[in-house]
């Protein structure tokens, strides 16, 4: 692999997987970039990971992780960081030797609609047959653990940021403000705002469960307070990177920003954000474009609508390939999993986009010019 | 701006706006890791250019431009490339006093829809006001030829790609296969493949000129022979790189592989793709992916589709900012446009993806390994 | 090749070589990350360019281009800047065909001391055997050009860099204050500001072209007024990314800053720059570091030295190869050359450190803030 | 900071200080691109670190750190890697809080010739006062742990390299093969395989350390068996890239390649290499380019020195920075030092040195195809 960098001046590297074979095998995320001078800490790190710690509720895999992170560098003897690289651990725990015996039985087996099959024409035999590897949502607690970061620099200069789900199979949330939004964010298991769409989802994927299926959805992004001119002209606007940052994650099948694919069917005058002064300031009628023009932030709110595949592991037969031999086989029901990932990957969501939007600051003002710190010696 | 060029190791760098101030100006890409040995052309790289060409047919705007190229580096004496970068440039000629004049009138009003607040808000009074510099339309013609040389890159590895007009408007053209596709690729000027879809399509669009309106669509991208193992986890995924790629180009607000935003609604069972043998080969029986799992390249068909919106530039009157003034002020009609995008973005959305492929190729295989040339002296 | 694209936010990518075979063939920059609202022009570039062309005086080779320049992208209809990439085109005009029968008739033959052995290598028979392609001196006019605009910003910020020629043969220049090298900076031929040297030099040089013939010889580099805090720990300190920069110039085979090899055998004492009051600000006793320590820039003057080796073409008989018939061959004596290097390179040192130091700049300060230009409507 | 990742496809990633503050503080590198299938182990790693453990002999810092490591990600149940990226972990025992107070009692005095001073000025009094944070000599751990694995993948391509003292003070080694150099390799604390050359340097060493005082070196490093063909014209030369690695070590203020600086005195007759047969291959007479032309590598063995300055740290009084006070004041006498950096500064420069090879490899031969192993589902 070498993909596990993200970002240009606030970077995240990433390594690490489910099941290690040392003594203190682990995930581990290496912060570049961060401001000097910010009272990070264990606890605000660990705030964002408990939003996607497995083994907690009816709609999430059993797996027993406690997801405990620990800062190992980047932070003096204050308290702050130092403008070093903050370097974050999360050990791994639940590495039973059972769970690594099942995996071992299944090693030759591609899982339809997983990552395997690719991993086996890049990496070959060697590709981590345990637990999944780099391909395991378990990789995404990296990610978790660097957003954490961006997103208390982000706050620091008055930008939010939710996701949500907004769709599960049939079931759809109302379209919402993003106060409306926020006042109900996490406040069920499936992470829906509407609560009363969100308890018929819940419902909805237990009886998928049940059947030893699995449920897709829809998860809306919503970035309050972005100044505008952010992103880079022509090949790195705002929009690229944001995509570039969202189709990393495991499951996505889809992005839209603003109106989305209904611009296929718009006409420009209906699909044209006109201006109007609001507060007597300079802005938009409507936001049709969802925060971004030419690629650009226009200052408006940045709205995002991401397609979750149904987890690919399922309790049902399917036909597989056994590698080694060459040949189709029945790979058996697997009980393990998640029936629905969208409860949980919007914390890998918020993450990934609250770095690029870091970056996207630095690249316009500058790796030492974000998060305003007292400097008195700074010459540049 | 500093996001000019894309790609790691295949990779293009491209200047030039529509009106240039000095003797010759024009549009220029410079495309680094072409290997050595290839009968390039100015022919070749012609033959894409002519397809974004504007000036041409009753959906285009009336611009007249003949966009002829000329290799200016990276060819040796003997009419093949040498390893060198490859330098093509693309002189303006329509850039009359007239039009100028026309631009210089309504400099300070941001166009709704267009990215001009962007580059306002990013650059001030600077920015490009003429022809809308970096954020025309007429920037593509570079990434088009760097992108000529790409797909001949990929023709020599048995790699093939399309993009057409699936959906303009209310008109959905039918589903086809890839040879179907191929078979009616620009037949028509809106380049459905659907020529029964097509023709309404078109209908469809010079009503809505009439009205001084502009028609949104969704365009169909697909690419044949790709090798299983392309992408790179976990941040560099082959659906990452594509998806940045797309976003970079105009216009564009929505992306999807495979089944796409349907997946909100699939259950596992439906969605995952299983195995199967075909031909005495491992395949799939579906292809509900869209040719990628995890992010790498399974070996089927690439499946993507895109929502373009409509052009923003209408004949209707909008209610606009001068910038200088930061006062609303209603923008007057502008009849020089195209009335929809899609019959020329496929160009544009098929280079990109070319350039994408190819450069993942090298990441894969070395830039020194892609294009097997014969090279007796090469000890690497 | 997959490496023309230099530096990181402030970034030149060039593209050309001496001869080329269509109309218009030539050698081109593209220079992205230029700010917006700088009044440049073909005279500002063309200044820097004159540093460097062939065909004036004795010590250079015959070869005669006249390097004009002309930015065919990146400039408004006012005159200035918009934030959009610069790109600069210089034709080659001194293209006859009986040079061109001229190299092809040696062009299976290595060059003993030239490049063409590691091309023939890498890219083959491919390789531009005509007029040595890129790695010919004449690639360096796109660096100068690129530069002048490096240096244009720099003056802008206070910052004044030079390089000139300290040593050549046994003969070496007086040390000497920037002001003192400044005042005679580009006197002479061979650009050595120690008049009396320079005239030794150049009587050297003479004498040695007429033996058939070149010299080497040292170039300073002093650069003034950079503020402390420019580099990046820990892989790329401003040392790491001038010699990056530097040893990416043909013929160069050394570099120190500071003290240089001496500090081999100083002690730590000795070699420390102890701290001092200089004018109510606090500096440095001496600057035996050249202006930075752990790679970081302290604010004194940047000094570097860097050995330029002989022209490897010469007018005596060497033993070559020939490549396509692997065997030792004689090379007979080649008349066109440069008899020393160092009268040109400074041109290209300049330039290459000047963008360096501009992209520093933009690391720490974001590409928006370099050359505060006022813009009201910026947000960021 | 920005820059804690070196590398394109080969990339290490490193974090970590001497004193962090919570339980579990160290050092790691992330360690991107490492192929499938190699049979690393922490016993391969340690080999390593051991090269460059403080608190070892007479001529090194007092500090006790037993520098074990341990890979806590990358690995397979199979003991082989998985082409995940490796993650190696290196704990801190050495953090007793007598150290710290000591560091804090001082933490305002910059200290002459040490990094502090920039780091002052960029990042405020937030810097890492603590064991000097990212500019000790400490944070090199973390690379040479990372050019283990880059050594062990240049073992199994036939790539051999080494570094020793070749200067010391006034004492200077003779010149010896690759194969006497090696046979004395690290027979001695100083590391200088010219026997009695090495005890000359080891007592000089020891009286300047008597004196309170510290000194400087020649360090050499040669590289054997690397391919012709590597580098990239015309940026990113290998030369380049071994220039920026290994400019990036602290204390480096010199390097040269091949003859090096003694070029400036040397005819073009003199340094050029004639071409010879030897064995049957084409070759070179002489090297005097040290393996690199037009920064290509030639099949030559890579000859480079580089000049180590002595460690800033010394136990004499000297004129230093109280920084909040802007004041000079006097620095006392600090014990606790290394008297010379280069007897273990050249596992450093090994490291830097390998991982730069290893890139190179991989970007002319792709990152799966570098140490060939067997993959039977290769489809690229």
């Amino acid at each position: 692999m070498v993909g596990n960098t993200f970002g240009r001046l606030f970077k995240i590297t990433t390594a690490g997987e489910s099941y290690g074979i040392g003594k203190g095998s682990g995930l581990a995320v290496i912060v570049d970039g961060v401001p000097p001078g910010l009272p990070l800490s264990d606890a605000i790190i660990q705030q964002e990971l408990d939003k996607r710690r497995p083994g907690v509720g009816k709609l999430n895999s059993p797996r027993l992780e406690t997801d405990r992170c620990s800062i190992f560098a980047g932070m003096g003897q204050d308290g702050v960081t130092t403008g070093a690289p903050v370097g974050i651990m999360i050990y791994n725990v639940d590495t039973q030797d059972i769970h690594v015996q099942q995996y071992r039985d299944y090693k030759d087996m591609c899982r339809p609609g997983h990552a395997t099959y690719g991993f086996f024409k890049k990496y070959g035999e060697y590709q981590d047959w345990c637990g999944a590897g780099r391909s395991s949502g378990r990789e995404t607690v990296a990610r978790v653990a660097g957003g954490a970061i961006a997103k208390f620099i982000l706050g620091r200069e008055g930008i939010d940021l939710i996701a949500y789900t907004s769709s599960c199979m049939e079931i759809t949330a109302k379209e919402m403000s993003y106060e409306e939004a926020k006042k109900n964010y996490r406040k069920n298991e499936i992470n829906c705002p509407d609560l009363a769409a969100g308890e018929k989802m819940e419902k909805r994927v237990l009886e998928i469960k049940d059947e030893g299926d699995t449920a897709g959805g829809i998860i809306t992004l919503r970035i309050k307070g972005v100044p505008a001119g952010l992103g880079e002209p022509v090949f790195d606007k705002l929009s690229s990177l944001l995509a570039h940052a969202i189709f990393s994650i495991g499951a996505v099948k889809g992005l839209e920003f603003g109106e989305g694919f209904k611009v296929g069917q718009m006409k420009g005058s209906e699909n044209n954000d006109q201006f109007a002064e609001k507060n007597g300031k300079i802005g938009f009628k409507t936001n049709h474009a969802g925060g971004m023009l030419g690629g650009i932030s226009t200052g408006e709110e940045i709205y995002a609508r991401i397609a979750v595949k149904a987890t690919p592991t399922i309790s049902l037969e399917q036909d597989s390939v056994n590698m080694p031999k060459m040949k189709i086989e029945k790979l058996n029901p697997i009980t393990r999993r998640d029936p629905t990932l969208v409860g949980r990957h919007y914390a890998v969501i918020e993450a990934m986009a609250a770095i690029t939007i870091v970056d996207a600051l630095m690249m316009a003002r500058g790796y030492d010019h974000v998060c305003r710190i007292e400097n008195k010696w700074r010459e540049i």
